[in-house]
């Protein structure tokens, strides 16, 4: 068994590293920290997982942990990780960081949407940790940056659109839509149930979110050339769910066969892909506590333009999911393992 | 007191008008119809009004009907209302059709989207019931076409865009979220309760909506050439409420204090349009349960792109509140008796 | 216009006396304070008044606000109203308390559920606020104990049975479920939203919560002997809205048409109470956003138990729609000036 | 590994019976039926299951299955499974029967709360599927009847109160709230988004719920005696989960611990049974997804009251998730093989 560690566990990306944890066949989960929750009882902060992890949360105190576990979650946010991962990478552990610190592969675009960064020498050691593309790199990483939630749709919904060049990559616009547990478990007037109950509206609007440079950096990758997007996006009231509407000029006319042909292709060999096929349209409930992502294609040939629709749980797929799905690469086992959850429907 | 009937009273859309003669200064509901519950009590279906309206369903006989009301609203769907509307104008009655059938200038483009028109003639009397646009012309009308809940959002959104060209009319998008109210009363497995909870979902994509030929009509207009437009609708998880988040390319540069002064002049009339001052956002919590449009206006600078956001209540500004709009205008009333609802938040 | 203030009016029950006093046709409001929003604008804050209030919040200066307000709405947490209201008092204004803080008549109750009193000789002069049964002390009362909203609608739902002895006053049960607005618009972690979204849960059990001293003085006045009862409060996943499950032993058998007459009778002149046909029952939709109380009645046969569901809004009829009507009462006014709203369905 | 089919496997229970089978480790779902949609792929309708089941709807045909599967789960409404068990249990079957046909040991009780039965002589034979206190039974039965879903929180909440004569049998209330799933797939107005969303309503009111025959034969048998309940079901605004809060009279003073140990020690071997310690409450949101039956236990000493309140998913602890733990027991497995999912939260 692979002994794994969670730094910050209290927030709801930590907790659901550890509710999948808690039934992954090949891992143990021996130790979770929490600053300001040192002390008390897992399940007493989280009831649902009560029977299933007799762990209290600790400080961090990274020597003490370095023996007690191979591979760390490290779930604390931005500007905190990068402090504490090159502790843990110090001591000869493997990370994977949930944080936004290590996806930018560039510290000048890191320093300009976030604040100046203390580590930037992992910057290029950190690989992207976004299986379907660099399952390979990810296998033989000792730091993975776990992709952003609003990214890993887009970028998966995208990439085989502009790897086989099918559109314009000028002219992309990206409309997601999110559950409010991604705004995470921190107390403040806008995540109140009452403020959102029967709500909806967009956030951030006009360039501002800070998940455009990582989702811009990885279209571009795959578009070949440096592209900009329009991403806006918005609060569904949800606890959990992502889907993204993505818009984007088509080249050439294209069949729905072919186009599901060539997704179909594209995602081949991964599991947590499912392209839907012509017709066939993405739903937040239908990948909720799983880790997949739905993508579902349609051509408006009135206007040539290719919508792109793609879902996924946001602390699955969107970020502890995903983070099980790198540890499972990074320790040799099979890629699904402990991830076996049909999502939750109704 | 001027008496209103409302010719299928039992959907969401005709109870809606109900609620809202119900407290209208000026007008009195004096009879309701529907084909499946005549006979029974109109409270007996719809609670919420119990002790205000003391009315029983009835079925429609347009010779005994027009005896009792001066104005109609029409409230059934598109392709019955074809067939009602000719029967109330021949017996000189004023007619607001919350149906599709008179929303279109052109008869080939509503049998194309449609199917084939009874009383194509009518066509041309029509009016748009739009009155932040048409107010003129619905005042002196016969016939109101009530327009559309997305189309409502839609048009006033980029509208006043379109008019100053401040956008590029070719490359507009609109990517829309409503309610669930929208899809009707009628009983269907999509529209059930546990299918929707927690869910989210696009639908229609592709250019398949039959709104779009209604959206296109009117932005056509305000561009003073024919444009099409890539039309997304989504189903929120919420009763009430539409929220349209529009993209078009700017032609030139543009500060927020510019725009907001063009959208805040172009509406200034307008009672129910609230502009909302830049950096501010419409959410439909905002608007639920009330006649207002609130319109968000940001510039993506990173992409050259205008970014509209309209909110309105599906069911009031996007059907029933617009409605009773119209009356007042086409009875000479003020444009906002009986729609002071303030709205309900939280 | 009688001019109104609100102190405290940016949480939900302030500001929905706000909602309210804005379309009020005989009151004006003039002022509205907050200690930590002092400065800001009321819109900015609440997006659905926008154009409808020209307010922004000011500090709390008993002696400048008496200046502009004949009348107040206290709405500050309970031990802080009792520093507040002596003050308004003083001056020579009509108070209405919305806290907790004059409810109960004996001070030793008080200060066993709550903190010591520090104004406990007006205890004897507030007039419970609950118009259908205090309407003519509230008529001339200076200060009136806004009632709590779970008490609301127990004791309106209960009343008729104990004050006709339908009823054994041993053995009453009341299982009562609220919306998370209740909780108020501070931020915790138990009012999240995805904390809540999909869940229910009991809490305070085992007479733990401090309306039910509130409860029991005025069921014991309305029995005529002090009575106990066994109160357990839920939190529903929804905005708005109570209701509350009534189990108590009949003494002796009864009809249900007899029921609904004594019930019907008892509140005959009561405008904001609809005692449903037997055979109905109320639904929290059915009243979300008014200030109606809905009734229904029902005997359990096979138990020989009176079954009665109250349904409220709880931030309307249990909070600031009653303190509306409590202050049309205090000014002569008619009892339901400003309280037209229908209830907002779907 | 055994084979298994599921006769109606088209609504939530059937469909959620695959759900779990779908990842069974020792069971292979082999056959579905549906009446109205046979010939139709499982995940046409059911996208959550998408690379999980790749099976079609059939027609029933009993001899034809009789050869695919050793186990049926008959999930068909009441007055039809009573037609099809026979056939099933003819071809030598084992059958876990969902419906309501073989729950009661009484045909008269029975045929007083539903129809005629046409299969008394299968009601002597039928073992009541609560495995938590016919474990043994089960193990050896040929024909499970399935708990309802109600009944399963009552009758587990209440057992060991009854069994220690902890409480007076008279006097016991069940106040009950279910998720929307509980009424079934089929469409009706009542189920619909719209009329439920924000909203809450009891129903049934006065002992006319078809699952109290089935709790108080169960609560009789515990008590030792026959006794009489009162139940009032509600329907919560959630997809999913059951919140019983029951009253019943203590005999004698007790404290929180006493209490505590006592279920702690009657559910001992019990792993979906979590007795949560005093001051703990049980949320549905804590046990959605599992196969978990959490109890909350509470004392009112002002009224001398046990309030116990308990926790399930209606459609897995409270329906197909206890019939995959009656398939565990028939057929020699672990109780809980294919039943480890973590609920999920948020």
């Amino acid at each position: 068994m692979i002994n794994a560690a969670i730094i910050g566990a209290s927030g709801y990306t930590g907790s659901e590293c550890a509710r999948l944890l808690a039934c992954h066949p090949r891992a143990t989960l021996s130790a979770i920290t929490s600053r300001t929750h040192a002390g008390k009882r897992f399940d007493e902060m989280f009831g649902h997982l009560r029977g299933h992890l007799d762990l209290a949360f600790e400080e961090f105190e990274p020597a003490a942990l370095a023996e007690r576990a191979e591979i760390f979650f490290c779930a604390v946010p931005h500007a905190s990780a990068m402090h504490i991962v090159p502790q843990l990478l110090a001591a000869g552990k493997k990370v994977i960081d949930l944080s936004a610190d290590f996806r930018l592969r560039d510290q000048q675009t890191y320093e300009t949407w976030y604040q100046p960064h203390t580590a930037p020498r992992l910057l290029d050691q950190a690989v992207y940790g976004l299986p379907e593309l660099y399952g390979k790199e990810i296998g033989s990483a000792k730091l993975v940056a776990n992709p952003g939630c609003y990214p890993t749709s887009a970028i998966l919904g995208l990439t085989p659109a502009l790897r086989h060049g099918l559109v314009d990559s000028d002219g992309i616009i990206i409309d997601a839509k999110s559950g409010i547990s991604g705004a995470g478990r921190g107390v403040s007037l806008a995540a109140l149930f009452a403020e959102n109950h029967g709500g909806f509206q967009a956030y951030k609007i006009g360039g501002k979110h800070r998940h455009i440079p990582e989702i811009e950096q990885e279209l571009s990758k795959a578009a070949g050339r440096n592209l900009r997007v329009s991403f806006t996006p918005h609060l569904l009231p949800v606890s959990r769910g992502i889907l993204s509407t993505i818009y984007a000029p088509l080249n050439d006319a294209i069949s729905d066969e072919q186009l599901f042909d060539i997704y179909q292709s594209f995602y081949g060999e991964c599991y947590f892909v499912r392209v839907l096929p012509p017709g066939r349209t993405p739903s937040i409930q239908h990948v909720r506590g799983s880790n997949f992502c739905d993508i579902g294609l349609a051509v408006d040939r009135r206007t040539n333009r290719l919508i792109i629709t793609a879902a996924i749980d946001n602390l699955v797929k969107g970020a502890a999911g995903q983070a099980i799905q790198n540890m499972n690469l990074m320790c040799g086992l099979d890629e699904s393992a402990g991830l076996s959850q049909v999502a939750l429907f109704p």
